[in-house]
């Protein structure tokens, strides 16, 4: 038996009534490389996207083992009980690859994921980090349109993807330990700099004097960088996600820096800024889109595929002569 | 005065006879944003491709501080005191960061950069991962055609580069510190499975007793994996690029591995899986080029960006709307 689709239309409805099962089914549609869906979904988001919202996007970084699951089921709960709806999404470049992603099971962050008004979501998987990155910022559209305040884009600290995400998030978190290793300073350096507040996580027990070590340490290297044109000043904060201290703070940082930055206009400065380059990356989406979804497009492809497979024709000739075929027949 | 621009011929010309600064040239060209220069570029890379050649392609990854500069100084020096022609090209990530990048400056190979028979070119800067990863893929080809035997491939250890480099050599050597942190266990496991071969580097001096433990331990770990389908089993081994120790045994592996998979027919097998994602890569390119060369096309989409800063359109709809209008152009 085929399962039944759901129309547009109930799927929009569903989405602005706050349902998670709903809004987990648009994603799972917009997350979909079937042609149709693509329409369906594309149908979906402009549906969604006249709604006003007041969010705030959250972007948390960390290289792996920092504890960003705990971190989030922490920050989240401390949310929810605020009374606010929590969406977490993420951003794992690794996760195209079959083997499985370095963010892991999302259903790690058991109360999180239980909790009536949080939506948790893991990363979906892509060819590509660009792919990957796109299906989430539409998420977040879906996310907000269902009605959640905050957005938690959690990603893995590797350098390509925290750009995406910071291109993506209205205030960016890099979650730190104390006593590292060095191994990435090199990549730390570009991350650092993208930072709105370092959180030294794990900050308890025996690991508190060389957390407040860290914290010190950070901010002097903090101050280093050249200041934010949005007049922010990066801090360096710490936390325990596991004993929840220092977390509170975190958010109202988050809050003190959301009220900053509306009122000197760099809020919507930056969201704009990160529309316009939404908006080009969906066009080279749409673009890709409308080539393949052709009927004769794939047919070509498929011969020159074959072509290749049979030492016939160079790749670098075979992609040329198939645009040029499907571009006369435009 | 404007400098004299270069005719497809002569640039051809010039890649075929193995001249160094033609082909640093085409290169350029190559990787221009400008779309004169795209056309240019392909046919001069259609003109190169139809020579055969006898190449290795040896990717070489591993993070930051690992020593990738001093081991392909080592190698590539080795290399052509063997009589062989090396070119060595670059995949980094964090190189579309304006703030530069991890492999930094390939002029720190101070020996292999005054070498006549070495070519050394730093990582293309790009907006996006794969579209840098397409640009390396493509003077990989004419760096061929200029007669180079053996091409090194360097990029940073961290996650979605590797795929992409792994997805355009015949080899893939991952360089390991000994006793390094475990900081990066989640990506080095997907990492470790692509690799062909493990080399400690830096085992020298103090740090060699640690280096076979490491040895030790990464053969064991190597165990774990499936294995390959190629029938190859990844080899662990210590080098020393400073003391040049080690580096002519990898060298000896990888001609060893050449020879195992031309004999089993998987090196061509393997080749041509590699064509064909090249050539996929290749058609999304020319489509998206397609569009954006259209003078309509970017004063559309010029418009829709004005729009989208005084908050007149979603961006969403804004790449429906520009989209719609120019296919019907077409």
């Amino acid at each position: 038996m085929r399962k039944q689709e759901i129309s547009v239309e109930a799927l929009t409805k569903g989405i602005l009534k706050g349902d998670n099962a709903i809004l987990a089914k648009a994603i799972t549609l917009l997350e979909s490389a079937n042609p149709n869906h693509f329409e369906k979904a594309n149908a979906v988001i402009e549906n969604c996207l006249s709604q006003p919202n007041n969010s705030v996007r959250l972007g948390v970084t960390g290289v792996p083992g920092v504890g960003k699951s705990s971190f989030i089921e922490t920050l989240g709960t401390t949310l929810t009980s605020m009374g606010k709806k929590v969406a977490v999404l993420a951003v794992d470049p690794t996760s195209s690859l079959s083997k499985g992603s370095i963010l892991g099971d999302k259903t790690r962050m058991q109360t999180l994921s239980k909790d009536p008004n949080a939506f948790i979501r893991p990363s979906p998987s892509g060819n590509s980090l660009g792919g990957v990155a796109q299906k989430t910022r539409e998420s977040i559209m879906l996310c907000e349109a269902a009605g959640y305040d905050v957005i938690l884009v959690e990603t893995v600290g590797v350098g390509q993807s925290e750009i995406a995400v910071h291109s993506m998030v209205d205030f960016f978190l890099l979650l730190k330990l104390s006593g590292a290793g060095d191994e990435l300073q090199g990549i730390k350096r570009g991350i650092m700099e993208m930072a709105d507040a370092i959180a030294i996580n794990k900050a308890d027990g025996t690991n508190l004097e060389r957390a407040k070590l860290a914290e010190t340490e950070f901010s002097r290297a903090l101050h280093l960088y050249p200041p934010k044109k949005n007049g922010w000043v990066p801090k360096v904060m710490r936390c325990s996600a596991t004993e929840n201290t220092g977390i509170k703070e975190i958010w109202e940082l988050v809050e003190q820096f959301v009220a900053q930055n509306k009122e000197n206009g760099h809020f919507e400065k930056n969201r704009k800024t990160q529309n316009k380059n939404w908006f080009l990356q969906t066009v080279d989406e749409h673009i890709k889109q409308f080539f393949h979804q052709r009927e004769s497009f794939k047919m070509e492809q498929d011969k020159m595929l074959n072509a290749i497979d049979n030492n016939e024709i160079s790749p670098f000739y075979a992609a040329k002569l198939l645009l040029d075929k499907i571009t006369k027949e435009l």
